[in-house]
């Protein structure tokens, strides 16, 4: 079959023919019809510090957002037949550790990732535990059907765990509106906040920040100082009771604590690259502040909320905006360039060879 | 001044004239601007066995919804002054129990209730604990600013604690549209659930159902087997994950549980005036449900919640469309007997004299 | 190998020779080496209306208790080998419904149970999946580790949830001293509770609950009248904050929720066998009461919960002392008239054949 | 009255007499029977940065720590009298704010606090509000009963919120033993903690951690390789469930992190001075981490908490072995010198004038 595939440890990666694969014991195969990138592809495709430490085996198919179609079952899979629209779910999890068998396999301690630690989806076809793959309503849009799993990032963000208050009533501060930050807008605003602001820098995702029903968005380059004060303002004087941080910047990370009301919470999806220097003191402590590390999503909880949203057109719609470039999966390179230089919001890759 | 008086342990009130009420330290006093008649205001109206073992003192002012002004403070009183627009939270509580001391006022081991234990609302003022008086937006239509009590029992039923699991991409069952499962149905809508389905009989209150929002509205009247299966199936099979009982009726809550999804969640609102049986086995412990008792609304997370919603204005016209009658409170009688017919959903009292 | 089977839709059962098991993909075949008698075995040997409508498929082997070792393993089962010494989880689930999809496998929809809808372990080897073998640490007691079943419904009963309050500080009350209420006890003592009460009518449960730590043990046969409101009296006044009603007697259950503190919670494992009566009212509503339906344990908090317990020789100690009674498992019927006699607590079976 | 007094914004303090506190409504005047020493106080007779930046009132009563005996109560008090008992939370609290309404009252955005904001217990008499007076069992040792905010610090530490998970077979890691990761030591102990580890240099400090029962207590300054490595190997090889950071020391922080179960929860208390630099992606991100800022202590779920571990006696000699030194309070500056030189753990202050 026709894939995308990484071979070495340098920028870039090429249309290569590699063998189909086959469906083990509890594994189904999948036909891929969409995919998206996803911001852990352009850095595996750049190569940058974190690629090098992570990846351990090449040559690797890349890419994990998918939809596709069911065209066969392994050994054992019950619930899953050939037909069947699924996505993927992309940690692969080994199901004995005590995080899965305690209810949070989505941070299961051997993870592997799908398009990092074993082949991925931009390809004709891929393999995935039966356990991964997510069944899709067959009318669904396959673009927006592979773009769950970032809306599953925004959604468990919102929304890390069952016991967290709910979104009923609350204020919510989005620091960062890339795709998922601008997915936790929308979502956060069919899920009942009451007020939403958010911070961003790009004209583009400015534009699109708005299209998904923020109440303000702040560029933080032209509003530099009293920025926590303006917000906290915007939000009935008491602050965010709710922050998320989705831009892996250090300065955002201080401004959600700064604009939270004592005893917020933040959860943390951004990555910082290197250490990030924090107040501990003003930020956390006497603040009560608490904070959640965002990773993955939880499995399957999150799916059916994100199933849910997906549900209403109008969210759809919403979806639909954020999917500023469709190409087909060959021209990845292409679609990198665009993700590189700011001017896509999220690439939708449609599987024409 | 003016006020609806209980005077004898039977049925009926009367107009009177009482002494003005005078606000002690850490009191208020409020203009009543408008009122709303609940159906404890009706129990007590119509002295049912209820009435009869609850009320301890007469005469009493009645009433206990309100939406008013503050034109006099008292000692020590903070944070509020004349001028201010306010609803009274009915439940005063004592500040000193185990339940007040660990974040539970609203089920204070000695709370007293405006309308039923002091002096209540259908009067052209009332005195109320600093503690109990919700500033409102001034803006407010007085007749929706005082339907916050019932709306809060809503969302307090939807929402019982801070840990419960949001209503995002849940499936909700409301057994019973009266104005608060009415106010329910509204508010769930709001707060991102997937989907709603409601049982009822009256025809008028069907109506208002559709008009809140709800996706199926079911009649037991004319649905009688198999209604629970129905339900489910309407909820994607599984049932549904939360459930509220808002009819008092025995078959309602037996519907509740049947129709629950294995771990779902039931909260009771409605009363049964006397035991309901109950199969526990099956309704309960087999289908590992949880059970909410709902009392009152939570002083005041529920409130700002609450807020939150008024804050919409398409929550708003809901709200109007619930208050199908509105009469001076003199015409107390007519309102009462609107509400006993079933005529009406809301009846919302001005002060006019 | 040796077995007891039930044959026949009628009470009792044989000790037979039935082929051996063999293990399929993702199961292990174990050796018993120790099980023990549940109240559900005694409904099955007694063959109770609940054994009639339950039971779909005989001959079975009956019992689900278990210690034993892993003598062969299925294709890809990982995490186990041959010596591994395990205790069984009973509920075997589908792994693809909601409950299993959301952290709540213990209710699966399509839950099959051991011993019930397939071949048990009162026999010489048994199979189960790889899923449900719970690794013991190879020292601990045979005997002891067969009772983690029971010993986990007493652990979930106290803790449903982990979003719960923590039992630290809690006052708790006990109605019914079976073997599972008895070992509630002990671990609400080792939990941190600052108070437990119980009730109990059978003089050898009452020595075993002072065995346990109970600090007060009510017979309501001597004391009918007043009996709620001497376990308040006994509890600060205040009553109890988590009570678990583990005797399926009604007026156990109505005394639960008289003796609760506004705002408490009630855990239901004991089951009523036909519908209970209950002034929903004041036992629920006015009492802002929680209700847990309790159905097996959580799959698998719960069973390290209970791990961390069996690590204090102290309370090995305690659950000793309820094993009163050790008997070959071909004498499962002396077994069973031990229990239905009352003059056993937990009747451990040893593998000799 | 005899008082200790700060006058000038700088090091010291002096014994000196002042005029008598009067009550004023809503709260009491209370006979000081015991003091102690807090962390706070040390850092106000140093006057250190903090201090300089934190207080604006001069001349100043010190000291918060409290046993005492109402003398008075103003006008409006229910609940306590002449004679009572109490201790004092030293939050000071609005009661208007959006936190003190919505049951976080211990993080009031107007919070005052007893011997830094407004006069203190250094002192012959002492005023607080009534809601401030907590209760104790007039048997209680005066100088147990006066240490009762940072053991409430360390149980608020512990249990941050109702809905975290319950201690019970948890695997604790504290930071730091200092008076309240000693206290923590000792509650997570009684609440059901299966394993406990610390870190801490001081010898003294070490004694009283193995002293309040941990299970391994590690030198940083004798194990810095791989520190993180040897705790979580402790810990079953999963690491630390909750690890409490009481030592204000960056590299701590670092660790309680590292040695966390993916997960897991950090609560932080420990104050930093300065901004801590932390790698936010794998401290927290990456490894799904829950962090909550400890401040104060939650009014008054956690002292109910307090109440029953000061109701054992085997807990009440912990308490008794952390309090390392009696001295009258005008020997205020010899406590100052014991603990600055790390000589003391917990200085009690006998009202000896």
């Amino acid at each position: 079959m026709k894939a995308v595939v990484k071979r070495r440890r340098a920028p870039g990666g090429e249309i290569a023919t590699v063998p189909d694969p086959v469906p083990r014991a509890g594994e189904v195969l999948v036909r891929v019809r969409a995919s998206s990138v996803c911001g852990t592809d352009v850095h595996i495709w750049q190569w940058n510090r974190w690629a090098e430490s992570r990846l351990r085996r090449l040559p690797l198919v890349v890419g994990h957002e998918l939809s596709g179609e069911v065209v066969r079952v392994g050994d054992g899979v019950r619930g899953l037949a050939p037909g069947d629209h699924v996505s993927a779910e992309t940690h692969i999890v080994d199901g004995t550790c005590y995080q899965c068998r305690t209810g949070k396999m989505h941070i299961c301690e051997n993870v592997e990732v799908l398009g990092v630690d074993r082949d991925g989806v931009f390809a004709e076809y891929a393999v995935l535990p039966a356990l991964n793959a997510w069944k899709n309503d067959p009318a669904l849009d396959p673009a927006i059907a592979s773009v769950q799993e970032p809306l599953g990032n925004a959604v468990h963000a919102l929304l890390p765990e069952d016991s967290v208050e709910d979104l009923a009533g609350k204020q919510v501060l989005v620091t960062g509106c890339g795709p998922i930050g601008l997915l936790a807008i929308a979502a956060a605003r069919t899920f009942g906040a009451e007020k939403i602001v958010a911070t961003e820098v790009n004209p583009l995702r400015l534009d699109l920040a708005r299209a998904m029903g923020v109440d303000r968005v702040f560029n933080p380059l032209e509003e530099r100082e009293g920025l926590a004060g303006r917000i906290r303002e915007e939000l009935s004087g008491r602050g965010a009771d709710v922050a998320l941080e989705m831009s892996g910047r250090p300065e955002s990370l201080a401004l959600a604590f700064e604009a939270l009301t004592p005893g917020g919470r933040v959860s943390l999806l951004g990555l910082f690259d290197r250490s990030a220097s924090l107040d501990v003191d003003s930020a956390i402590v006497f603040r009560a502040a608490r904070v959640h590390g965002i990773f993955g999503r939880r499995m399957f909880e999150t799916w059916y909320q994100v199933k849910s949203l997906l549900a209403r057109p109008a969210f759809r719609e919403k979806v639909l905006a954020i999917i500023t470039h469709r190409l087909p999966i060959p021209e990845i390179a292409r679609a990198m360039e665009l993700i590189e230089s700011q001017q896509a919001a999220k690439v939708s890759l449609e599987a024409r060879w």
